[in-house]
């Protein structure tokens, strides 16, 4: 009950400290985090895999409007799990500073050039009083040169370079599925696969191709690649996971 | 009332982020939009159908005064639920927004545009200081290149396409006739009909042909079109629903 | 108990949201509404007529300074109810801005026009922070190529229109009789006499001609026209109302 | 007790509604201008008479400089109730304006337009944040084309035109007196002299002459005139009230 | 105790009104004043005597920086009791304000605009928010065309004129004697004795003319004189207070 | 229980004094500190070392993307212990002031000026209101004219030049050793040797070269030199302590 | 208790009055001066002395960077006690402030001058809202036209010259010493002298001459002159207190 009390004391103001040196409203926009869907980024030497679960709860969504992938630039993609309108404006960001870049200096934005300009952007929203955190995750996965790179934004403004990730609800059983099975020498398809297969580690119920979001930022072309739902279903076949099937419409 | 206390401490901010990783101001806009009366839009290949639930709470009040459906511009309208001024206010941003489009670029807006501008607009309202959210759920619906589209911004600043949709009192109950009875290939007079049916199972009366506000979006003029009383009352003819027909003055 | 400490917690900040979708200073500002004296419109096909009591609390006091009906232009009136000074600084914002109007277009400002700049500038108070709502409700009374028009702008900033409406002390009663006794087929001078009458019905003194505000807005003249204490005598001498009658000085 | 601890809940903020619907910091600032010593205005066929006690605390203490009545212009003066230097201000702020309307127009205020004016300015303080309410009430006295008016100005920023008028300590006894005593037939000094005899109605001990302030703005002359202590003196002498006539110095 | 907790509702804010139309800022800041040593102004026909209690808590201060007493302009002094630092703020301001009316009108400013303008900001501390009153009361000294004046400067920001007064700590005892022993016709050096005898009356130890500073404005020659130890000591011999006389270094 | 009172009182509001003259935000942002991995600087005649413990808390991160040592200039290098999003907000600040440096004199920025730049920095968070402080602490070491300095930065905008100090986790102990163990005489391996010792004390596991960042600013060169894992097993050879060494990949 | 609760009531905002009329922020800055420690500063007709202790409280500390002592312009010290970054940032203040003088006037700033500035600058934060206080109290020590002067500027803003003082830990026994020995005859090293006597009151184990800061601006020279280890060491020598002595490094 102290500990009850102790929490209330400090969520009043933006973003100050406790007394153990925390940041109470980072660590709530953390929860914001966990309570949207699970989104995976694999690195894969042929390119970044981005596999999303796009399960919309009502037959009558357009599923394509439940964004979870995000083009970028021709090379970066980025997927998010939180907030979602949280995500757009910073998904918004990317993009004009993508844009930026390449009128600026006329070439491509570095994959970690501007993984730091989203995370400045995060911290300052950390800091800086009159506005909240944002409460989402992103993971910011593009090429560079042909080299693949994946990096994870989080709600502190921290940038961290994976090989592969999973961010948003059921992250701990997804990551764990990850970490046991992940191998450096993946083809950008096996990346997908073993994203999907870390997802119906999550969901007792199988894998949906048509609710997932696929994308793959391949290394050879420099390309975001989005994947269509036949695409999907011809990968999850050769998986050892249960397939929901559903034709749409 | 552990439970009690914890919600009073987050209130007092503007739209911070609630130990569990909530906006509790954006959650109690989301009452507030419960509050308003019924708004539903239908998806059909001719068009898109909107149906307001525009029950006036007096016999002297001149009902058209009591806007649910605005046209936005040729090609877009848009239905509110909630907090009417807080509608009112959004309606005019996105007139501007399309007005602005129109002489900057020399052609009408894109209906998911005009949706993306109002949500940012949106989203600002529960991230920035000195503001509370806006109250108010909204129905954007229009077409584009002679395509049909519809979609709900929530308070929380997310736009979601829509094949039919309902927001604002009895959404569960008239959203739950909405899954059970859509199918694809309705006319747009099907579509206001079936918007009409689930509207009536929220109201055991029946429906009052006065007191709601019918437009449709046409795919193929790409016009607005408000329904006049007896537009729908010959669709409501056509219906199993109980019909209540006081003819006004 | 518990809803007493509730309500505590959310009228600290300036118009938040309550957890059950309310902004509390607009409902707050409704009460100081309800505090103000009775005004009343009717409308009918001849013009708008305006009623206000204005019972001064002492014969020294100059009973037109305390004003409740305002010309704002030639073919506009505006009445209010509620906080004095906060109406008189409505009433200013309207004249400037249907002089603003004129100046601009050359034309006179349309009622409906007017009537939302007003509640635009009202809803700003509900939701920009550092100011306090508006605590008064307007009726705006007003001729547009000879059709007469009578909006009502509330302290949310709603635009509702009537055919007859009151706000202020004893609304319920009043609107009670309006509701009632209203046809649509009025002279100008029997919607002046419905509104007296519905007046009488909440002062069981019944109606000192010397202390109710009159005026009529002509559809033929498109003119506003305060009514003299004679005139008022006039009208109330054919109503079944008790007259209070006392000459003044 | 429930009242002792609703009424903290409302004046922490700067002029928020209470759940009645008034504004708290308002109704204290009106306990300011009750905390003042009485100021009287009398308004007359020949002119305003403004009368103000001045008693002072200390025999050392200049009583010039304790200033109740102030010239605002010509033909305009002002008398305050409450809070000393608020009023300061204002007076300040009336001064300023009369020029600025001599040097724009060329011609003298209105009285009416400048009464308008301060209270516009007393208005801005109870709605927009930062600022409290001002602690005074005034009497704006003045003629108009030979027209005498006299306008009390209260902390909401209300402006009402009375025929007599107190304000500050002891009004309901000095109003009172008013309201029996006064008579629309008076001369300039018999308008003082009614201000006097109320004024002796809070003061079981009486007039002392050279504790009043006392002033005329003439109907003909269109002149302020303060008047001295012997014209104070001849006037109380026909009065039949107690005089204190201690011979000062 | 109820009192207790009334009393802190209202010091949080600045300078709000309590229920009982008081300022609580205001009525701190003149505790603040009770704290400093006491400052005594007496005005005689010719000239204005100032006298301030210098007594330092240590043999090593160096009595002159511990000024008490400060030349506005050559026809102007101020002395100050309270918050040391506040004083010398206002200080400042008056010797900017004296510098600005010399260079603008070509004259020496006169001691009533002087006083005008202190207590003008010292006001604007009490309403604007964003900053506390100032705790301190000046006495503002001096003389206008041979006329001496001398007004005391409160934290309110009312500016009194006097013809004798004490402000700071032991105030009621010193002008009580002031109230009794004050006659019109003192020279400038009974003035400043008359000041001293007060001052020793709250002082049981008596007078040390090392820890008094002393200036006469002169109303002849229209200039701030300081008087020396000796000057002081002088004045002291024909007194009847009991001398402290210990010889510097 | 008091104390835990005294506590909530003082951090609401951003890093005011407590009672006992404490700046509370500030010691919280050390505790910040404390949560972070270990950082050591150890300065020799040949140059200076830093080590930064980076152990990664899953195998799936790129070991480089947890940055703790970052070059600011040729000659200057930062490492950093805290929170990490406020660490690279630091060092960007830091690379643009050096390069404004260089850009405006033609010369690098002095180590000290470069500290006191960072120091002033964090110190206007600590006191200037709308934002928090810093929840890092910077070891900034480097080299001017040939002469190796390093400054430790604490939260509160403190600069210390010390010998060898660690920063971060297990603070207490590996300072321990340092304070034992450090002799001036030291080649800059031997620093880094020294360093290793001292993490490894917090380490009952030993030392994981792959995990451990090492550079040395190097005193002849006056380059800043990040030291490879095999550089890093080579030191750790020689040294008195555990190896964990895992290849990666 | 009564008192505990009152105590929190008022430190919540900056700087406001307390009902006895205090700044508690300023109070608790004060403590913030107690926590540093003492430094000390002795005016003798040969100069003014400066000594500071500056046990570091590691051996690998370089005992240089815990400045005490501040050069701030040729004839001018400051030195410091409080919190240290914010004794830096009015540090800087006051170089930059001579510097301003010296460029705009050509001559060195007076030193009541400068002492004048700096507590302005410090008493800006006492008042206006945004900021807390500076945690530091002042010794400004310089010679002008080769008279010495020895300033304090305290938390408070207030600037007071003194012949001897101390400030920081242990004040009170220091100053007893200062207050019991000093006179007006001494050299400057004497001055240095006394100082390190009253330092070693505080401190049982007697003086290490190299964790003293000291020096002196000299007066015939107006030269800022800062002592060596030696220099101590020979005056210390003199002295009846324990020596502590150890050689560094």
């Amino acid at each position: 009950m102290q500990g009850q009390h102790n929490q209330q004391a400090y969520d009043r103001g933006i973003t100050i400290f406790s007394p153990d040196g925390r940041l109470y409203q980072v660590e709530y926009a953390r929860e914001a985090v966990k309570r949207g869907t699970a989104t995976i980024g694999v690195r894969t030497p042929d390119g970044v895999a981005l596999v999303a679960d796009r399960s919309v709860r009502s037959r009558l969504i357009e599923p394509e409007s439940v964004e979870k992938l995000h083009e970028i630039d021709d090379h970066v993609g980025v997927a998010s799990a939180g907030h979602v309108a949280d995500a757009r404006k910073l998904v918004d960001f990317a993009r004009r500073r993508a844009q930026t870049e390449q009128l600026r200096y006329g070439e491509s934005i570095g994959v970690e050039t501007l993984a730091k300009s989203i995370t400045d952007n995060i911290q300052e929203h950390t800091q800086t009083g009159g506005a909240r955190p944002f409460g989402v995750s992103l993971l910011i996965a593009g090429t560079e040169d042909g080299e693949p790179h994946l990096y994870e934004a989080d709600p502190s403004g921290v940038a961290t370079e994976w090989k592969a990730v999973a961010v948003g609800g059921d992250r701990d059983v997804i990551q764990g599925h990850l970490e046991e099975e992940y191998t450096a020498e993946l083809s950008a398809d096996e990346g997908v696969g073993l994203a999907l297969e870390a997802l119906a580690q999550a969901d007792s119920d199988g894998i949906d191709p048509a609710s997932v979001d696929v994308a793959v930022i391949d290394a050879e072309t420099d390309q975001y690649q989005p994947y269509g739902v036949e695409d999907v279903r011809d990968i999850v076949a050769d998986l050892d996971v249960e397939v929901i099937d559903e034709e749409e419409e």
